[in-house]
């Protein structure tokens, strides 16, 4: 993000009105002609990873993962993805192979295919990744449409990524789950499939990239209503709690602003939340959308705090 | 450019062993299903621009129109553009405004959408974009696809961006069309389309973006056939020659390795340029396609040199 997520919205404003693409900007994908989608997403040195910290098959397979995730977040197959990479002076051509095997594998893994790119200097690694993929519904599923009475669900667990990154920056053993899942996010693409097919692309559905808190405020900032997270149904991982113990922080605030764990978080109607229970373990009933706007935490059915966006992790580790 | 067009190629031969995707690789642009193309296209500050000496408009329109160029030198239509920006922590909101007011108003020009884009903080500026385009004939047209018999043929004149830069960079006043035709690149869509039209596809295409030698050699190499330019066909504007007489270069090396004129280069049957000649006085007879290898220039009918790849320009400004 842009130092921080309302610098980001507003400035995501401005190309709003210069565009006059009011309608299209600000989803997971950009929604194009004949069910196709297209998403982009750039990772900088310094910012999104730290050279010697992470290795390059890691940062080649995450700078895949996070564009995969935004077709996964519209319920669409990707389909194809180009890659532009600024590479520094001292970049060897063993180093360029590494990382970008990383890319391949994550574009594989997930059935698309890289059809070209650019390749430029410049000081800092800057990875930036398009993806177009296709809706197999008649409409792609975006975030602005959620409504009173939907279910929130969200798949696997959250704060693991946060977690993984302190563990990683710290230098603190153990805890391979939370690092794992911060090296190797798995795009959440056949659940957001099954998600599409079994609700008919009814709902609001979007990606957790920014924490749980900021998919569930854009939820329902977009659809013009209030969300409501039990705390208890908010799924956490025991490693990331032990990790989070650890290092002092509450495995709640990572687990809803930590971000990138590239989990979907959905808003769906009730008849096909039963649908997706049935065939799937993947997802949990974490919530529910109600009358109003904004969104709150829930303790034991009694609301304890209001969600808000400053508190979202800043990808952006080096100053 | 990565350093230099050999170091590249090399480099591009990796992506496609990585990728295996040998076929689709290597063009301007990647063909996609339904007559669909995409191009990315990477600026970063210091490489391809050097903030100061040109301004944020002129550096957001050439960043769309470097892509827009893509499409064009395959025939294509662009349709719709995603916009990733690395901006540096100074960077202010009037600044951001500026630069994407001048994206905007290139992907205007040119008929394209912006529909989508990434906001990210980076050490130095980059832009990268991608652009997607449609084939209007059945097939777009490909840099591999010349045969002996052909006339080379190509828009516009060459040298004047390499001048203009030259201009700015040393601080020479006047030559007010190098300077705008290095500031302000017009994508050849147009042309690419009537050619595309009138040719059913049939022949080579590419745009002269790292300058004529390299599409020459690029084409020659690609459709397994040798090259001829007539040097004295070679379409040099009065004010490249005067600049390039001010500062001590030759114009025909601006015009062959100076890159950045974002002109189309062709090869196609005989039949077809005589078409395009009654059609429009846009393309110029600069040679012709020959068996054999390599691309040749001649003076008065004699070879008078091969040209190379290393003498081509290198996007490379900070080191």
């Amino acid at each position: 993000m842009l130092v921080d997520l309302t610098t980001e919205q507003q400035w995501i404003e401005t190309v709003k009105q210069l565009t006059d693409e009011r309608l299209i900007i600000g989803d997971d994908c950009a929604i194009l002609p004949d069910r196709w989608l297209i998403t982009t997403d750039m990772l900088v040195e310094g910012n999104h990873f730290v050279l010697g910290k992470i290795g390059l098959v890691d940062i080649g397979w995450k700078a895949a993962a996070v564009n995969l995730s935004d077709i996964a977040a519209m319920a669409a197959v990707p389909s194809f993805a180009v890659v532009s990479l600024g590479l520094p002076s001292g970049f060897s051509h063993d180093e360029f192979k590494l990382l970008y095997s990383g890319i391949v594998e994550c574009a594989r893994a997930f059935r698309t295919r890289i059809v070209g790119g650019d390749l430029t200097r410049s000081d800092k690694l800057v990875i930036s990744v398009a993806v177009i993929g296709r809706s197999e519904e008649t409409k792609p599923m975006i975030r602005t449409a959620a409504q009173p009475g939907d279910c929130l669900i969200a798949t696997g667990d959250f704060g693991a990524s946060a977690a993984g990154l302190w563990l990683i920056l710290s230098g603190t053993d153990g805890y391979e789950y939370c690092r794992s899942r911060h090296l190797r996010p798995h795009p959440r693409v056949d659940d957001g499939l099954l998600l599409g097919k079994l609700t008919g692309g009814e709902g609001a559905l979007m990606d957790a990239s920014d924490g749980l808190a900021d998919a569930v405020m854009q939820i329902a900032r977009g659809s013009k209503v209030a969300i409501e997270i039990d705390e208890e149904c908010i799924p956490v991982h025991a490693d990331t709690r032990a990790a989070a113990e650890l290092g002092g922080q509450s495995p709640y605030d990572l687990a809803l602003y930590g971000g990138e764990d590239y989990e979907l978080v959905a808003a769906v109607r009730p008849e096909h939340w039963k649908l997706i229970e049935q065939a799937t373990g993947n997802f949990q009933l974490i919530g529910r959308v109600v009358e109003g706007q904004g969104a709150n935490l829930l303790r034991d059915g009694k609301r304890v705090a209001k969600l808000e966006a400053e508190k979202t992790f800043q990808h952006w580790l080096s100053n």
